[in-house]
This record gives C-alpha cells, structure tokens and sequence, in this order.
C-alpha cells in the first residue's frame, strides 16, 4: 500500500506539503492539485502509513509543553493535533505549568513507552530522564543526546527583524525584556541578534532579564510593571524602542506604558515575539515577529515519523520568520 | 488507601474543591487549609485514586472539542488537563475541526474501550455512535442517552444580564447576532432569554443566525460583514444594542463597525460572550458574559471520575455567569 512518501515522491513535494494538502492548511499553487492527483493515482488513504508500523506501537504521541494559556503554544498543539490525526496517530497533550514535577512524571511516561514518540517544548534535561531509544523532537531547544531533532523559529533573523525596524525609524535608545529559561536554547537568540545588530549600527541598546518562568505569571507581570515605572518618568521613558521575547509580554507592557502617558508609538516604539492576533482571528495584538506556526507543527510531525521508523533526521529544522505591523511601531 | 472522597468527606467539601486545592485553583478561603489538614491526616497521594481502579482501564480520557484556536476552547482544555493530571489520568486531544467524519473517527475510538471516558463538545448526535457503557460528560449539550451529564454556564442567565445591559442603558432597537448548531442544546438559551427579556421590557428585538459552523471561519466572517454593511449607512446602524453568540463573533463585529465609521459603545453598545481577554492574560476584549472556565473544568473532571467509579451523577451541571464591562457598553 501507499505511503505518504510514496505520494510525496510521485508528486515531486515533500511529505510536509502532502501533510498540508491533507489537512487543508495553505500550500503553493499547484502544489495541492499534483498531491491530490498523487493520491489518487496510487489509491493512497490516509492511516495506511500508521497501520504499516510494528504492532506493539501504540500510535499515540505525547506533546509536552507549557500550557495553553499563551495562544502560541495553543495554536502550535492545534496544527499538530490536526497533522498527527491526519496521519493516524494520537495526541496526549502534557502541560507542564512550568512545573518541574510534572514535567519529570510526563517524561517518566514517556519513557516507559506509553507513546511511540515526544514533541517537547522544555528546559529540562531531557538527556537524564528519556532513553536513547525514545524518537524525540524538540522546539528550540538543543539537547546533547543524539537524535534529538530541534524544530524552531529562525530566532536570530527575528532579532535582526526588529532591530532593523527600530534603526530604519531613527531610534537611538532601545531595550530587550525577556522572560524564560537562560539554558542553552535557540529562543536566546532573538536578543542577542538584536542586541548586536543595534549596537552596530550606533543605538544604545541594553537587555532586563526578568526570570525563568516560560509563562508569564503575576509575578513576572508585577516586575515587568515595577521596572516601567522606574523608567517612565512624568510621561517621558528612558527608551524609544523596546523588543519584547513574546507578544504576552508586549501586550502587559503596552497596556502599564498607556496608563503611565505614554504614547505607543509616537514616543516609544514597541516589538512583540509570535505574531498573535486578537482572539487568534483579529488584528496583530502588537508589532511583531510572526512565528511560523503551522510550518513548525508540519515539521515536529515529520521529523518525529521519521525517528518512528528509525529514519535518519536533520539536526536541526530552522523556519522563517517575518515582522508584522501591529500599529505599535512607526 | 484514602481517596479524593475520603478527603472530600473529611475537610467536610466537595470533590472539586479537593481538585482545585491539588490544582492550585481559587478556593473559598478557609477551604484550603482545611483540605491541606485532610490529606496529611490521611496521607492521601495523588494517583491512589486512579491506582485504586480495576487494571484494564487506560488512565487516559479523551476531550473532543472543535479546537484550540477560540481561547474559550483552549483555556477549557487547559483547566480540564491540569485538574485530570492531578488525578492520575492523561489526556488525549481530539480536535474535530467542524468536521463530521473526523468527530466520528474519534467517537469510534472511544467506543473501541481505548479511553475510560469521553468529555465531548459536540453537535453530533453520540447516541447513535456510543456505546452504553463509556462514561460522558457533555458541554453544553444534552443527549438522550442516559447517564450523560452535562455541564454549561447558565446560558440563560447569561442572555438576561446582556439584556438588563442594554435595557438599563436604554437602548430600544436591539439584535442578538448568533453561529452554531440549531440541534437542541443549551447554547441555545442565550439568545432565546436575551430576546424575551427585552422584549418584555418594550425593546424591539431581533435574530440573526449565520448558519452551523460552530468556529467561526473565513466564510462565516464574510456574511457578517455583508450583513453589517447592510445595517450601517453613512455612518448610522440600524440596531443601537449588539449581543453576539461568542467574543470571537463580537471581535469580528467591533472591527468592521469601526470600519464603518461606527462609534462603539457611543452609537452601538456591543456585547459578547465567554469573557475572553487580550492573550488571555490582558483587558477583556469586549464587554461580556464571561463563562466560569475553571469551575467547568473541575465539574466535568469530576462528573467523569463519578461515572467511571459506576456511581451517580446530576444530569445536568449548570454554573453561574457574569457580565463583564470590556468598554464596548456604556
């Protein structure tokens, strides 16, 4: 019986895109039409590829991450909902709430082979708790076992995004605020990029780290307002740009820079991380740089099937990003 | 071994009140040290619970939802995964997408015994599909089967505090705008208390159904707007009190009314439903009736758990709502 590869292969696309056709998500012109006529040709259905697996497989994948709150990591388990199904497997979603206990139980679970596979969003280390023998897929973070395929943004083009727009509007005096883990990982890139590239060009450009928490709690909101009202004086702020590591993070800063009188962006410019829109259907929350959201869930399914059957993976899947006017920037 | 009701009887409170402590969740104040007192009197561990059943159970529960792309539906399955972790049972997410054949798929699933129970927000009709054995929660719907319970903000309440909203502002030409099943269920009463209730008061009051599609799609927008720029000339709507079935719809509406030239709340007071807010964590989006998320997802986790012990259960669970002013009334 057919593949999905098989039909990749007759059409001339890769298997991603004959995921995108099979989940009705946008691909090229042309494109869905060859894959469609692919399928057709070789009487592909969808689950043979699941159904061809070893039997004690369980066709389930757990899906690890933060929490649904921030709707990035929604939308992102949405689409890899909608790709895994569409391929005959399972989700599990596993939250972690920022909660190194649970997480460890998730991993636990994992690791006694109750899912053929982990798409995790972590700063733990996973190299100490799962077996070599787990197929893993990881968003943007590096882990030192072998295998581990790290799916992600391109985080340093991101950074460059933005300082590029604050340098081409005449900033001189710009921030980076982040929150979240300081291991080694690829969303770290987003402010040094920026931050280099600023200091390149001649802008005072400067980095307030506000903690580990991946989510934003009422903690992190409370030092993030602490700090704006340090630097805000009778209306006037200290800086003209300030780069965001999230758009939840932009939108709690907006709102606190509005109430203390000051005008967005006439007077401070301002860069959220993601791309969210209002309601997910709206209008950008903020200026921002949009995440690639459905092309990272096509590829943490892809790579993770190929790990499935032992397949050899790229180390590494870095995706595009691009800045979007949300109507905080000049 | 204890159980969650052996420390529910002890601290002298419900089940979901044990819930929301193990989950960190809001309790009356008093309640969690109470329960905290209860567990380590009794040395109850999370997961004796789930251990206690009998062997062929799969500790996993499935949720079929439309998606994650409406922050309601994802915010309920966030709330619905922390309060089933903390009770030893995993999660599997099943995204219908409004599609027929892919709710099916899942409903099959859940037949074939590969879950110990199904919480569903459907439009299917799951008697047809389900066996009699699976323990049901329902949200939102009531289905002839018995033993379903089903859980829902109080719709009708929701639709007379969206009225007395416009009646005590003074409004005298008001329109409930609404998307979604026409099937029987409890959804249905928002628009229907809302219009009795202002017509009882001397409002003119009328309906717009823009047709099944329970998540509102691209072609579901596009009747809106043609709609409202039937409504609005030169700058004037016909209606000076808007009630939509959902904050996605009524985000749709601010917009295009602004588009229009239309001063909301000034010339139309808007008001949605759910109480979503900006990134979840922001202002309310719009001026609402916002929905108990928490308190649904502990009384469907508990409701489930009841069934699978074989005990019984309401069959219906209605939990109080709220307006909230999001700046789009007067």
């Amino acid at each position: 019986m057919a593949t999905i590869r098989d039909v990749a292969v007759d059409a001339g696309v890769s298997v991603g895109t004959v995921s995108k056709v099979l989940n009705n998500l946008y691909v090229k012109p042309g494109n869905r039409e060859k894959v469609e006529a692919s399928i057709k040709k070789l009487d592909y259905r969808v689950n043979t590829y699941a159904r061809g697996l070893k039997a004690q497989q369980t066709h389930t994948v757990a899906i690890l991450i933060p929490d649904l709150i921030n709707p990035f990591f929604a939308m992102l388990v949405n689409d890899v909902e909608q790709v895994l199904a569409a391929l005959g497997y399972r989700l599990l979603l596993c939250n972690s709430h920022n909660n190194a206990d649970r997480e460890l139980a998730y991993l636990n679970m994992a690791r006694q082979n109750k899912v053929d596979g982990l798409i995790a969003l972590t700063y733990s280390n996973l190299d100490e708790y799962l077996e070599a023998g787990l197929p893993v897929v990881s968003i943007d973070r590096h882990f030192s076992r072998q295998g581990i395929c790290c799916v992600s943004g391109d985080n340093a083009e991101g950074g460059r995004l933005a300082a590029q727009q604050f340098i081409k509007t005449g900033c001189r005096n710009v921030i980076y605020i982040r929150n979240g883990s300081n291991l080694e990982n690829e969303t770290l890139k987003r402010g040094q990029a920026f931050l280099e590239a600023c200091r390149k060009a001649g802008l005072s450009a400067e980095a307030m780290d506000f903690g580990e928490e991946t989510t934003l709690q009422k903690e992190g909101v409370r030092r993030i307002h602490a700090f704006l009202e340090e630097i805000v004086r009778d209306g006037r702020c200290e800086y003209d740009g300030i780069f965001a590591s999230s758009d939840v993070h932009a939108a709690v800063i907006l709102k606190k820079l509005r109430e203390l009188g000051v005008s967005v962006p006439r007077q401070v410019q301002l860069i959220g991380y993601d791309g969210l829109r209002v309601l997910n259907v709206g209008d950008y929350v903020v200026s921002s740089i949009e995440q690639p959201v459905q092309e990272m869930a096509v590829a943490c399914a892809d790579v993770l099937l190929k790990l499935i059957e032992k397949k050899p993976v790229e180390s590494s899947i870095i995706l595009p990003v691009r800045f979007v006017d949300g109507g905080t920037t000049k």
